[in-house]
Protein backbone atom coordinates (compact mmCIF):
# COMPACT_ATOMS: atom_id res chain seq x y z
CA UNK A 1 0.00 0.00 0.00
CA UNK A 2 1.21 3.51 -0.93
CA UNK A 3 2.36 6.09 1.91
CA UNK A 4 1.54 9.80 0.66
CA UNK A 5 2.59 12.54 1.82
CA UNK A 6 0.05 15.17 1.60
CA UNK A 7 -0.37 19.05 1.26
CA UNK A 8 -3.05 21.24 1.73
CA UNK A 9 -4.96 21.89 -1.85
CA UNK A 10 -7.54 24.58 -2.19
CA UNK A 11 -11.01 23.83 -0.86
CA UNK A 12 -12.64 24.95 -4.02
CA UNK A 13 -11.27 23.46 -6.30
CA UNK A 14 -12.11 20.01 -5.21
CA UNK A 15 -14.19 18.99 -7.95
CA UNK A 16 -10.41 18.10 -10.02
CA UNK A 17 -11.31 14.83 -7.88
CA UNK A 18 -14.63 14.52 -7.04
CA UNK A 19 -16.23 15.23 -10.45
CA UNK A 20 -14.53 12.54 -12.05
CA UNK A 21 -16.94 10.19 -10.10
CA UNK A 22 -14.86 7.70 -7.90
CA UNK A 23 -16.31 5.99 -5.72
CA UNK A 24 -15.58 6.91 -2.13
CA UNK A 25 -15.28 6.51 1.60
CA UNK A 26 -17.09 8.62 4.05
CA UNK A 27 -15.48 8.52 8.07
CA UNK A 28 -17.76 9.93 11.09
CA UNK A 29 -17.27 10.16 14.45
CA UNK A 30 -19.77 10.30 17.20
CA UNK A 31 -19.19 9.97 20.63
CA UNK A 32 -16.99 7.19 21.23
CA UNK A 33 -17.80 5.38 17.79
CA UNK A 34 -15.60 5.95 14.35
CA UNK A 35 -17.66 4.51 11.66
CA UNK A 36 -16.59 4.26 7.45
CA UNK A 37 -18.75 3.58 4.57
CA UNK A 38 -18.40 3.40 1.19
CA UNK A 39 -20.44 5.84 -1.21
CA UNK A 40 -20.67 6.04 -4.87
CA UNK A 41 -24.06 8.89 -5.00
CA UNK A 42 -22.08 12.50 -4.55
CA UNK A 43 -21.99 15.61 -6.17
CA UNK A 44 -19.72 19.08 -6.30
CA UNK A 45 -22.57 21.58 -5.98
CA UNK A 46 -20.63 24.77 -6.03
CA UNK A 47 -16.94 26.39 -6.10
CA UNK A 48 -17.04 28.68 -3.33
CA UNK A 49 -18.51 27.75 -0.57
CA UNK A 50 -16.78 24.55 -1.53
CA UNK A 51 -20.31 22.28 -1.71
CA UNK A 52 -20.62 18.56 -2.27
CA UNK A 53 -23.96 17.16 -2.12
CA UNK A 54 -24.33 13.60 -1.14
CA UNK A 55 -26.92 10.62 -0.68
CA UNK A 56 -26.18 8.26 2.49
CA UNK A 57 -28.90 5.69 3.06
CA UNK A 58 -30.51 5.41 6.41
CA UNK A 59 -29.77 1.99 6.19
CA UNK A 60 -25.95 3.12 6.80
CA UNK A 61 -24.69 3.11 10.61
CA UNK A 62 -22.90 6.21 9.21
CA UNK A 63 -26.32 8.05 8.95
CA UNK A 64 -27.15 8.91 12.29
CA UNK A 65 -23.80 9.66 13.59
CA UNK A 66 -23.35 12.05 10.40
CA UNK A 67 -26.56 13.86 11.27
CA UNK A 68 -25.53 13.96 14.83
CA UNK A 69 -22.27 14.60 14.67
CA UNK A 70 -22.80 17.26 11.61
CA UNK A 71 -19.23 16.53 10.16
CA UNK A 72 -17.95 13.70 7.97
CA UNK A 73 -14.27 12.94 5.88
CA UNK A 74 -14.68 12.24 2.47
CA UNK A 75 -11.49 10.42 1.51
CA UNK A 76 -10.74 9.39 -1.90
CA UNK A 77 -9.01 6.02 -2.14
CA UNK A 78 -7.00 4.62 -5.10
CA UNK A 79 -6.94 1.73 -7.33
CA UNK A 80 -4.97 -0.17 -4.50
CA UNK A 81 -7.74 -0.42 -1.77
CA UNK A 82 -10.15 -1.70 -4.45
CA UNK A 83 -10.95 -4.78 -2.78
CA UNK A 84 -11.26 -2.99 0.61
CA UNK A 85 -13.66 -0.34 -0.37
CA UNK A 86 -16.28 -3.89 -1.44
CA UNK A 87 -15.80 -5.09 2.08
CA UNK A 88 -16.20 -1.92 3.96
CA UNK A 89 -19.57 -1.47 1.78
CA UNK A 90 -20.73 -4.70 2.37
CA UNK A 91 -20.32 -5.13 6.35
CA UNK A 92 -22.21 -2.68 9.17
CA UNK A 93 -20.41 -0.73 11.71
CA UNK A 94 -23.21 -2.04 13.93
CA UNK A 95 -20.99 -5.31 14.50
CA UNK A 96 -17.40 -4.26 12.77
CA UNK A 97 -14.63 -1.85 14.00
CA UNK A 98 -14.04 -1.08 9.88
CA UNK A 99 -10.50 0.70 11.07
CA UNK A 100 -9.18 -2.09 12.70
CA UNK A 101 -10.61 -5.04 10.50
CA UNK A 102 -9.21 -3.41 7.54
CA UNK A 103 -5.99 -1.97 8.73
CA UNK A 104 -6.69 1.53 7.89
CA UNK A 105 -5.14 4.58 10.27
CA UNK A 106 -7.13 7.48 11.28
CA UNK A 107 -5.44 10.25 11.23
CA UNK A 108 -7.07 13.38 12.67
CA UNK A 109 -8.34 16.20 11.07
CA UNK A 110 -8.12 20.30 11.58
CA UNK A 111 -11.21 20.78 11.11
CA UNK A 112 -13.36 18.08 12.34
CA UNK A 113 -13.33 14.90 14.82
CA UNK A 114 -14.34 12.62 12.43
CA UNK A 115 -11.00 10.98 10.85
CA UNK A 116 -9.30 11.00 8.07
CA UNK A 117 -8.03 7.86 6.48
CA UNK A 118 -4.43 7.56 6.24
CA UNK A 119 -4.27 5.21 2.92
CA UNK A 120 -6.49 7.34 1.00
CA UNK A 121 -4.86 9.65 -1.61
CA UNK A 122 -7.36 12.63 -0.76
CA UNK A 123 -9.45 13.36 2.53
CA UNK A 124 -11.80 16.06 2.72
CA UNK A 125 -12.91 17.41 6.10
CA UNK A 126 -16.77 18.60 5.78
CA UNK A 127 -19.06 20.04 7.91
CA UNK A 128 -22.91 19.52 7.37
CA UNK A 129 -24.09 23.03 5.95
CA UNK A 130 -27.62 22.31 4.91
CA UNK A 131 -29.66 19.10 6.09
CA UNK A 132 -32.99 20.32 4.69
CA UNK A 133 -33.14 17.04 2.28
CA UNK A 134 -31.84 14.93 4.93
CA UNK A 135 -35.58 13.77 5.69
CA UNK A 136 -37.00 13.86 2.09
CA UNK A 137 -34.36 12.47 0.02
CA UNK A 138 -31.19 11.60 3.10
CA UNK A 139 -29.72 13.90 1.04
CA UNK A 140 -26.92 15.63 2.68
CA UNK A 141 -25.42 18.79 1.66
CA UNK A 142 -21.55 19.57 2.91
CA UNK A 143 -18.87 22.18 2.90
CA UNK A 144 -15.70 20.98 2.85
CA UNK A 145 -13.73 23.33 5.13
CA UNK A 146 -10.06 21.55 4.83
CA UNK A 147 -8.71 19.67 1.84
CA UNK A 148 -5.77 17.22 2.11
CA UNK A 149 -4.14 15.59 -1.00
CA UNK A 150 -1.23 13.30 -1.70
CA UNK A 151 1.77 15.21 -3.80
CA UNK A 152 2.36 12.53 -5.73
CA UNK A 153 0.95 10.50 -7.69
CA UNK A 154 -0.55 13.46 -9.44
CA UNK A 155 -3.66 11.77 -11.12
CA UNK A 156 -4.12 8.51 -9.12
CA UNK A 157 -6.36 5.43 -10.53
CA UNK A 158 -9.74 6.18 -9.58
CA UNK A 159 -12.60 2.78 -8.33
CA UNK A 160 -15.89 4.08 -10.35
CA UNK A 161 -18.77 1.39 -9.63
CA UNK A 162 -21.43 0.57 -12.33
CA UNK A 163 -23.63 -1.37 -9.81
CA UNK A 164 -23.96 -4.80 -10.26
CA UNK A 165 -20.65 -5.58 -7.84
CA UNK A 166 -19.04 -3.63 -11.26
CA UNK A 167 -16.20 -1.36 -11.31
CA UNK A 168 -14.27 1.05 -13.54
CA UNK A 169 -10.64 1.27 -12.94
CA UNK A 170 -10.39 4.92 -14.13
CA UNK A 171 -7.15 7.54 -14.92
CA UNK A 172 -4.85 5.64 -17.03
CA UNK A 173 -5.58 7.83 -19.95
CA UNK A 174 -5.84 11.87 -19.71
CA UNK A 175 -6.93 14.30 -23.10
CA UNK A 176 -6.26 17.90 -22.35
CA UNK A 177 -8.59 20.70 -24.06
CA UNK A 178 -7.23 23.26 -22.75
CA UNK A 179 -6.95 25.31 -25.89
CA UNK A 180 -10.75 24.61 -26.81
CA UNK A 181 -11.95 26.13 -23.39
CA UNK A 182 -13.17 29.61 -23.48
CA UNK A 183 -11.56 32.01 -20.46
CA UNK A 184 -13.86 31.34 -17.50
CA UNK A 185 -15.39 28.25 -18.80
CA UNK A 186 -12.46 25.72 -17.66
CA UNK B 1 -18.82 8.15 -35.46
CA UNK B 2 -20.98 4.88 -34.80
CA UNK B 3 -24.24 4.30 -35.39
CA UNK B 4 -25.98 3.19 -32.62
CA UNK B 5 -28.99 0.83 -32.34
CA UNK B 6 -30.62 1.49 -28.79
CA UNK B 7 -33.13 -0.75 -26.49
CA UNK B 8 -35.16 0.06 -23.67
CA UNK B 9 -33.55 0.37 -20.57
CA UNK B 10 -34.83 -0.41 -16.86
CA UNK B 11 -34.92 3.38 -15.52
CA UNK B 12 -34.54 1.93 -11.96
CA UNK B 13 -31.02 0.43 -13.23
CA UNK B 14 -29.40 3.54 -14.93
CA UNK B 15 -26.89 4.12 -11.87
CA UNK B 16 -24.81 1.62 -13.74
CA UNK B 17 -24.22 4.31 -16.64
CA UNK B 18 -24.34 7.64 -15.02
CA UNK B 19 -22.84 6.70 -11.02
CA UNK B 20 -19.35 6.37 -12.56
CA UNK B 21 -19.24 9.70 -13.30
CA UNK B 22 -19.13 10.59 -16.90
CA UNK B 23 -19.95 14.15 -18.80
CA UNK B 24 -23.10 14.00 -20.15
CA UNK B 25 -24.97 16.46 -22.97
CA UNK B 26 -28.60 17.29 -21.22
CA UNK B 27 -30.64 18.76 -24.18
CA UNK B 28 -34.25 20.45 -23.85
CA UNK B 29 -36.61 22.19 -25.97
CA UNK B 30 -38.81 25.23 -24.93
CA UNK B 31 -40.92 27.12 -27.38
CA UNK B 32 -39.29 26.76 -30.76
CA UNK B 33 -35.83 26.90 -29.19
CA UNK B 34 -33.85 23.71 -28.98
CA UNK B 35 -30.42 23.37 -26.78
CA UNK B 36 -27.55 21.21 -25.74
CA UNK B 37 -25.49 21.75 -22.88
CA UNK B 38 -22.52 20.16 -21.04
CA UNK B 39 -23.11 18.80 -17.40
CA UNK B 40 -20.81 17.41 -15.00
CA UNK B 41 -22.20 18.23 -11.51
CA UNK B 42 -25.22 15.02 -11.36
CA UNK B 43 -25.81 12.24 -9.11
CA UNK B 44 -27.97 9.32 -8.90
CA UNK B 45 -30.66 10.11 -5.98
CA UNK B 46 -32.85 6.89 -5.93
CA UNK B 47 -33.77 3.61 -8.00
CA UNK B 48 -37.12 3.49 -7.73
CA UNK B 49 -38.61 6.18 -8.80
CA UNK B 50 -35.50 6.56 -10.89
CA UNK B 51 -34.39 10.30 -9.81
CA UNK B 52 -31.33 12.14 -10.88
CA UNK B 53 -30.24 15.53 -9.21
CA UNK B 54 -27.99 17.92 -11.40
CA UNK B 55 -27.06 21.12 -10.95
CA UNK B 56 -27.76 23.80 -13.88
CA UNK B 57 -26.11 26.77 -13.48
CA UNK B 58 -28.59 29.74 -14.36
CA UNK B 59 -25.63 31.21 -16.59
CA UNK B 60 -26.81 28.63 -19.03
CA UNK B 61 -29.19 29.38 -21.84
CA UNK B 62 -30.56 25.96 -21.08
CA UNK B 63 -31.83 26.77 -17.50
CA UNK B 64 -34.57 28.68 -18.17
CA UNK B 65 -35.68 25.94 -20.93
CA UNK B 66 -35.14 23.62 -18.71
CA UNK B 67 -37.09 25.36 -15.87
CA UNK B 68 -39.92 26.31 -17.72
CA UNK B 69 -40.37 23.27 -19.98
CA UNK B 70 -39.67 21.00 -16.90
CA UNK B 71 -38.19 18.33 -19.15
CA UNK B 72 -34.93 17.62 -20.61
CA UNK B 73 -32.94 14.45 -21.85
CA UNK B 74 -29.84 13.56 -20.28
CA UNK B 75 -27.50 12.20 -23.12
CA UNK B 76 -24.41 9.69 -22.33
CA UNK B 77 -21.79 10.80 -25.20
CA UNK B 78 -18.96 8.06 -25.74
CA UNK B 79 -15.05 8.80 -25.97
CA UNK B 80 -15.57 9.51 -29.68
CA UNK B 81 -17.98 13.11 -29.14
CA UNK B 82 -14.94 14.11 -26.64
CA UNK B 83 -13.94 17.35 -28.93
CA UNK B 84 -17.47 18.11 -29.42
CA UNK B 85 -18.46 17.92 -25.65
CA UNK B 86 -16.00 20.39 -25.39
CA UNK B 87 -16.98 22.78 -27.88
CA UNK B 88 -21.16 22.32 -26.70
CA UNK B 89 -19.37 23.46 -23.20
CA UNK B 90 -17.99 26.50 -24.75
CA UNK B 91 -20.58 28.42 -26.11
CA UNK B 92 -24.06 29.52 -25.88
CA UNK B 93 -27.52 28.57 -26.73
CA UNK B 94 -28.19 31.92 -27.04
CA UNK B 95 -25.58 32.80 -30.18
CA UNK B 96 -25.52 28.62 -31.57
CA UNK B 97 -27.78 26.06 -32.39
CA UNK B 98 -26.05 23.82 -31.74
CA UNK B 99 -27.54 20.57 -32.96
CA UNK B 100 -26.89 21.69 -36.19
CA UNK B 101 -23.47 23.12 -35.41
CA UNK B 102 -22.15 20.62 -33.93
CA UNK B 103 -23.57 18.26 -36.61
CA UNK B 104 -25.76 16.13 -33.65
CA UNK B 105 -29.42 14.41 -35.00
CA UNK B 106 -32.15 15.46 -32.48
CA UNK B 107 -34.57 12.53 -32.41
CA UNK B 108 -38.05 12.50 -30.81
CA UNK B 109 -38.46 10.68 -27.73
CA UNK B 110 -41.69 9.43 -26.62
CA UNK B 111 -41.75 11.07 -23.36
CA UNK B 112 -40.82 14.26 -23.35
CA UNK B 113 -40.78 17.07 -25.72
CA UNK B 114 -36.89 17.44 -25.07
CA UNK B 115 -35.03 15.59 -28.04
CA UNK B 116 -32.77 12.96 -27.37
CA UNK B 117 -29.01 13.37 -29.44
CA UNK B 118 -28.80 9.99 -31.50
CA UNK B 119 -24.78 10.10 -31.60
CA UNK B 120 -25.18 9.82 -27.63
CA UNK B 121 -25.12 5.95 -26.91
CA UNK B 122 -27.50 6.46 -24.14
CA UNK B 123 -30.69 8.84 -23.39
CA UNK B 124 -32.53 9.39 -20.18
CA UNK B 125 -35.94 11.23 -20.68
CA UNK B 126 -36.36 12.98 -17.88
CA UNK B 127 -39.67 15.07 -16.11
CA UNK B 128 -38.54 17.53 -13.51
CA UNK B 129 -39.68 16.04 -9.95
CA UNK B 130 -38.65 18.48 -7.42
CA UNK B 131 -37.58 22.19 -7.71
CA UNK B 132 -37.42 23.06 -4.45
CA UNK B 133 -33.80 23.57 -4.38
CA UNK B 134 -33.77 25.52 -8.21
CA UNK B 135 -33.75 28.99 -6.44
CA UNK B 136 -31.79 28.09 -3.66
CA UNK B 137 -29.08 25.52 -5.41
CA UNK B 138 -29.68 25.82 -9.03
CA UNK B 139 -30.10 22.55 -8.22
CA UNK B 140 -32.78 20.22 -9.80
CA UNK B 141 -34.12 16.50 -9.17
CA UNK B 142 -35.28 14.99 -12.49
CA UNK B 143 -37.19 11.62 -12.89
CA UNK B 144 -36.12 9.39 -15.48
CA UNK B 145 -39.03 8.45 -17.39
CA UNK B 146 -37.47 6.63 -20.11
CA UNK B 147 -34.41 5.29 -20.91
CA UNK B 148 -32.84 4.49 -24.10
CA UNK B 149 -29.09 2.26 -24.32
CA UNK B 150 -27.35 1.22 -26.90
CA UNK B 151 -27.33 -2.21 -27.53
CA UNK B 152 -23.27 -2.74 -28.19
CA UNK B 153 -20.72 -1.61 -27.37
CA UNK B 154 -21.86 -2.82 -23.73
CA UNK B 155 -19.48 -0.78 -21.74
CA UNK B 156 -18.67 2.16 -24.24
CA UNK B 157 -15.31 4.44 -23.31
CA UNK B 158 -16.77 7.55 -21.20
CA UNK B 159 -15.34 10.87 -20.34
CA UNK B 160 -14.99 12.20 -17.31
CA UNK B 161 -14.01 15.77 -16.49
CA UNK B 162 -11.27 17.11 -14.00
CA UNK B 163 -11.31 20.92 -14.26
CA UNK B 164 -8.55 22.86 -16.30
CA UNK B 165 -9.74 21.58 -19.32
CA UNK B 166 -8.21 18.15 -18.55
CA UNK B 167 -10.52 14.81 -19.20
CA UNK B 168 -10.35 11.60 -18.17
CA UNK B 169 -11.02 8.62 -20.61
CA UNK B 170 -12.02 5.87 -18.55
CA UNK B 171 -14.23 2.11 -19.22
CA UNK B 172 -11.04 0.19 -20.64
CA UNK B 173 -10.17 -1.76 -17.22
CA UNK B 174 -13.35 -3.42 -14.95
CA UNK B 175 -13.12 -5.28 -12.35
CA UNK B 176 -15.50 -7.82 -10.52
CA UNK B 177 -16.22 -8.07 -7.24
CA UNK B 178 -19.60 -9.43 -7.28
CA UNK B 179 -18.58 -12.56 -4.77
CA UNK B 180 -17.30 -10.17 -2.29
CA UNK B 181 -21.43 -8.56 -2.51
CA UNK B 182 -23.98 -9.28 0.88
CA UNK B 183 -27.14 -10.38 -1.49
CA UNK B 184 -29.14 -7.16 -1.57
CA UNK B 185 -26.04 -4.89 -1.80
CA UNK B 186 -25.28 -4.91 -5.57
Amino acid sequence: MPKYTKKDFPVHNIRRFLEPGPIVLVSSAFKNDTNIMTMGWHMVTEFSPSLVTCLISGANHSFEMIRNSRQCVINIPAVDLAETVVKIGNCSGREVDKFSAFALTPKPGTHVRAPLIEQCYANFECRLADSGWVKKYNLFVFEVVKAHVAASPKLPKTIHYRGDGEFMISGAETRKYRKLFRPGML
